[in-house]
C-alpha cells in the first residue's frame, strides 16, 4: 500500500481533537475510566460510526470497531491498544496504536477492499498503572484475565473502586466478575499494537519502524535494603566500618558489570535503580549511613537471561554483605513473564517493512504493553514500535506523522492478506 | 601516681548527678546556653567550691576552676572540654574532659601537691553544633575567636539567638562582641582534653587509652548533585542510558579505591557519603533517575592526604562524567584544617602510659573536639581518648570508670611536672 492510500487528514484530525480538551494543561491527561479516558472513547465511537464500522462494547467498558471480513466464521485480527495516559503524559503513549487500527482500516475501506477476515479496532481501558495499581486493566478484562478481586482496587486520586470508575463509564462491573467478556469468546487470528518507542534507540539509529521481538518480563524489588551500623563519619576508622550505602554502590557496579557482560554477549536486559534514600529521620552529614533503601527493577525478553541476573543478584548481595559485615534484605519480589512476539508475524512484517522500503530494525520491548496479554494468553501477536523523539510518560512525548503513516502501511498490508 | 590516689567517689558522684536530671528521658540532653548545660555548670562550681579551687567566669560564660601554682606569672595548664551535649545525647562526650580535669586537680590536692604552674580546669559552653550551626562557641569565645556576627546564630529549637541565650545564661554578648575573653588574656603553657573515644578502635583492639596525634581537618560538598537523564527503566537501552545514580555508584566506589590505596600506604583519611536521595517529587520505581543528590565528608589529620582526595574527586567525577555522559555540580565546599597535637606532648603522654603501663596507642581523632581551637590557636595541645563501648551522639554511649581512671592518672601525671 503506497503512502498516499492513507488518509492522513483523518489522522492528523483525529491526534488534533484527542489533545484539545488538555491543549492548555501540561501534557496529556486521559485519566483510566474516568473523564479523559472516556472522551477518547468518544471520539473513537463517533469515527467508527463516521467509517461506517460495527459497534461492540463489552461488560469493562471497552469499545471495539468491527471492519466485516468476506468469512465472517474465520479467526479475527485484533489491531488495538489503550486511550488512557499518565497524569502530564504525552498524545502518542496508546493512543496512536488505536488511530493506526482505524486509518488502517479506513486505508481498506477507501480503496474498496473487503479483508478476509473481521479486523477488530480495539480501544481499551486502563493500560497504565499509574491510576489503579495494576497494568492492563482493560485488555486483561477483554480476554476474560482480570481476578474479580481487582475489580476492588482503589484509583490513588479519587478513593474509588475500579468497580465504581467502571460502572460511571457505562461498564457493568457485575457481569465482568461473572466472566462476561466479548472478545475472549471470540477466535482470534492474531493481535497488532502499534506503539511509539518509549525509549531512543530508533531516533540515535534514524530509523523509522521497530519491528518488536518480544515484551520483556521482569523481576523487581520495590523495598530493598542495606543495613550496615550507623557511626560517626569521621571517629570510625576505615576497617571498623559497615557502611551501607558504600555496599549499595558495591552490589550496583557488580550487577552493572555482570549486565555489561551479557550485552556484550548480544543478550539484552535492563537493569534500573529508580529510587533510593537513606532515611531522612536518622542520617545526617556527619553519620555513616547505618541504612539505605532502594528499588530494583530488571527486565529481559529473556527468560535465561532473568534467571542469571537474579542469581548474580544474589551471589553479589551475599559477598558485599559477607565482606562489608553489612545485610541485604531485599524485602518483597514481584516479577512478569517475557511475551514473545510470534516469530511468523514477526518476519512477516520485516518482510513487508522492507519490500515497502521502510527503514527498519528488530528491538525487544523494555516497557510492558496491552500486546502482553494477548501473547501470554497463547495469541499470535506483533507489535510495531514507531520511532519517538522525547521519550514516553512526559509532556514532551513526540512522533513525526510521517513515521506512523509507515507503521500503518505495514499493518495495512498485513491485515488485507 | 597510683589508681588509689584518684578519687572514685568523686568521679562517680559527679558522673552520676550530671545524669540525674535526664535520668527518666531517653539519654541525656544538655541543651547548649539552655537549662541542660546550665545545670552542669552549677554542678561544676560547686564542685570547684568544695574543692577549694579558684573561679573565673568569662563573658560568653564559661567558667574556669584555677588550682595556683607555685609560680603564679608562669603559663598555665588548661584541662577542660565542654559540658552541653547533642539532644538524646550521652553522659560522656563533653562531659568526662571536665571531671577529668577536676579529678586530676583533686588528686593533686589530696596528696598536697602544689603544681609548678597555675592548673585551669575549663567547662566551656556550646561545642555541639545540633544547637546552634557552628562548632566550639565557647572554647572559641574564650580564646576571643569568635566572629561577632555569630553571636546573632539562631538556636534551632528556640529560635532566638546566641546573645539572648548567651544572656540568660549570665554572658554578656556585648562584652564578647568588644573583645572581652578572660583565658584568652593569659599565657598559656598548654591545652589537655580527655574525651570518649566515638569509634571503635580502642575497644576492638582491647586498648584503654588513645593518645591522639592530630584531629582532622575535612573538605566537605553537603549539596552535591549528579544530573543524569530521565528515562523508562526498561525502554531505553543500556548505550543510550544516562543514569545518574550508576554514576553516582561509580564515583563512590573509585574514591573508596584511592582511600583503600592510601589506607595501605599507613595514611588515614575517613571517606562519608551520609545521606543520598533520589529526588522524590521526580522519581519513580520504573524510571532511570536523572538526579541524585548526596554530601559527602572527607576527614584526615594530614593536608597532603585531603589534597590528594580532593584532586581524586574532582579527576574522577570529571571521568565518570565524560564516561556515562551526566554532569556532576558537587555544591559549595566547606573546609577545616587539620589541628595537630604537639609532638612533644604526644610523646610525654605515651611515656607516661608506659610507666604506668596502661594499654595505649597513637591514633587520630576524626571528630572535632574544643582542642582544635586551642592548637589553632598555636597552643601546644594535646587530646587523650578513653575506648567506649556504644559510640557517641546516642543514648548507649558509654565508658568504664577503671579505663577513665587510666586517663585521669596520666593527666595528674602531665601537670604536676
Amino acid at each position: 500500500m503506497t503512502p498516499d492510500a492513507i488518509d492522513l487528514t483523518l489522522i492528523e484530525t483525529l491526534f488534533s481533537r484527542l489533545a484539545e480538551p488538555d491543549s492548555d494543561q501540561v501534557g496529556i491527561t486521559r485519566d483510566a475510566y474516568g473523564p479523559g479516558e472516556q472522551r477518547a472513547h468518544e471520539l473513537f465511537l463517533e469515527t467508527a460510526r463516521e467509517l461506517g464500522l460495527e459497534i461492540e462494547r463489552d461488560a469493562a467498558g471497552n469499545h471495539f470497531a468491527i471492519c466485516p471480513g468476506g468469512d465472517r466464521a474465520l479467526p479475527a485480527w485484533v489491531i488495538g491498544s489503550h486511550l488512557d495516559s499518565v497524569p502530564q503524559g504525552g498524545n502518542y503513549d496508546g493512543a496512536a496504536g488505536v488511530i493506526a487500527g482505524l486509518a488502517a482500516v479506513a486505508a481498506l475501506r477507501s480503496r474498496g477492499i473487503t479483508p478476509v477476515r473481521d479486523i477488530i479496532v480495539a480501544a481499551f481501558r486502563a493500560e497504565e498503572s499509574t491510576w489503579f495499581p495494576a497494568s492492563y486493566l482493560g485488555s486483561r478484562s477483554a480476554l476474560g484475565r482480570l481476578d474479580s478481586e481487582e475489580l476492588a482496587l482503589l484509583r490513588a486520586d479519587s478513593g474509588r473502586t475500579l468497580a465504581d470508575h467502571m460502572r460511571d463509564c457505562g461498564g457493568d462491573p457485575e457481569a465482568v466478575a461473572a466472566g462476561d467478556n466479548w472478545l475472549g469468546r471470540r477466535t482470534l487470528h492474531g493481535m497488532l499494537e502499534l506503539h511509539i518507542e518509549q525509549g531512543p534507540t530508533l531516533e540515535t539509529e534514524a530509523t523509522a519502524l521497530g519491528i518488536v521481538t518480544g515484551i520483556a518480563g521482569s523481576f523487581r524489588y520495590r523495598q530493598a535494603r542495606c543495613f550496615g551500623e550507623w557511626g560517626h563519619s569521621g571517629a570510625v576508622a576505615k576497617p571498623y566500618r559497615h557502611d551501607a550505602l558504600m555496599a549499595f554502590s558495591e552490589v550496583a557496579m557488580a550487577l552493572e558489570a555482570r549486565w555489561e557482560a551479557l550485552e556484550q554477549a548480544g543478550r539484552r536486559a535492563t537493569v534500573t535503580v529508580g529510587q533510593i534514600a537513606t532515611p531522612p529521620e536518622q542520617h545526617a552529614f556527619s553519620k555513616i549511613p547505618g541504612e539505605v533503601g532502594f528499588c530494583l527493577d530488571v527486565r529481559s525478553e529473556e527468560p535465561a537471561t532473568l534467571k542469571e541476573l537474579e542469581e548474580a543478584l544474589f551471589e553479589i548481595t551475599d559477598r558485599v554483605a559477607k565482606k562489608r559485615g553489612v545485610r541485604f534484605d531485599l524485602g518483597p519480589r514481584s516479577a512478569s513473564t517475557p511475551a514473545p512476539m510470534d516469530p511468523t508475524l514477526t518476519a512477516r512484517c520485516q518482510a513487508i517493512a522492507s519490500e515497502l522500503k521502510i527503514a527498519h530494525r528488530r528491538l525487544p520491548s523494555g516497557a510492558g504493553h496491552d500486546a502482553a496479554t494477548f501473547a501470554n494468553a497463547g495469541i499470535p501477536t506483533q507489535m510495531l514500535f514507531v520511532r519517538n523523539q522525547h521519550g514516553s510518560h512526559n509532556p514532551f512525548e513526540a512522533m513525526r506523522i510521517e513515521d506512523f503513516v509507515e507503521g500503518v502501511r505495514v499493518l495495512a498490508a498485513l491485515i488485507q492478506e
